[in-house]
């Protein structure tokens, strides 16, 4: 194999979902789709890389300082959706449900893997925080995400801010049979009057 | 989204392996690695885009024509194997097994998808087969691979060329209980003293 097709394929071996044997299929398909495939996907990285940054208020990537989202006259300045990572910001988006503010925090403590409150963006969210606003925790329900917020908590405790999070339970479509002891439990605590 | 990060997602999903939403983590893990991912595989796809094509000779990839394997000094120009696709060949070469030359066909005939003898680089291993060489046909068992291959006995026939396949059976590791019945059946007809 010469060293050119070698290199592309070690390169997308590294992204997450492909592994040494669909990277070499997708370097295949790629080299076998010149024209509609390689080409725009070179010139769209080039320009992914040319353009798109961290927004300095929410930490979420645009094109534009700050980020569309930021800039949006339409949302609401009274709430702040705080995520974890950039794909949960997209995955609350998709939703159309939450019309706030973001802000990412570009991962969760982790004591085990050296991540302190200093590796996360969380002094730029203290700094954003003004009173009466509500912070909705939106983190993964995973120990690293409630370590992050029950930090989170502490920091903002005896502020004028409301703090929120998302609410626990059977996810929609889910059959009780199926669900961990965890989540029952969650549910049935958190239960409401129909 | 940003529509620089909407276009690169959307590409990125096109490949094999990747759907939506490995698409969008991909896209997320690019752009976090600027310098260590994102950059080397722009230019990776940028030199691959220009520097690889198909070896005039035998149908496979190189930035050389012909390809490395056709100009080997060292491999047995007295046996040329048949595949049906590139991922075959590095097959092959992955086992070290082979030390002959190859020829990639580019696919199977296909008369549902209407892939006829002319879209395969069939005229021009014809045209390469000396008296004397042996053709090893070396493609899927599937019905296109195996209808092919009886399309290349036909056009071989009559000439001094030894055609071959590859052997049928059970595979290495593999338990009978697991095996459907044509495996099992090619095994037993194609028994051998022990």
């Amino acid at each position: 194999m010469s060293g050119e097709l070698d290199a592309l394929i070690q390169l997308l071996a590294k992204l997450p979902g492909l592994g040494p044997r669909s990277a070499r299929r997708a370097a295949l398909h790629l080299i076998k789709r010149r024209e509609s495939l390689l080409d725009p996907l070179a010139a769209a990285l080039a320009r992914a890389a040319a353009a798109i940054r961290p927004c300095p208020v929410c930490g979420n990537l645009d094109t534009v300082e700050p980020c569309a989202i930021c800039r949006d006259p339409e949302r609401d300045d009274g709430v702040i959706c705080v995520v974890e990572d950039l794909a949960d910001l997209w995955a609350l988006e998709r939703t159309g449900a939450f019309r706030g503010r973001y802000h990412v925090l570009g991962g969760t403590l982790s004591a085990l893997d050296g991540v302190g409150p200093e590796d996360l963006s969380i002094d730029r969210l203290i700094a954003r925080l003004e009173p009466g606003q509500e912070l909705i925790l939106a983190l993964n329900a995973t120990v690293e995400g409630q370590t992050t917020a029950h930090y989170l908590a502490d920091r903002v405790a005896g502020s004028e801010v409301k703090l929120t999070r998302l609410a626990q339970g059977v996810p929609i479509g889910g059959e009780l049979d199926y669900l961990d002891d965890g989540t029952l439990t969650a549910a049935l605590k958190a239960r409401r009057a129909l």
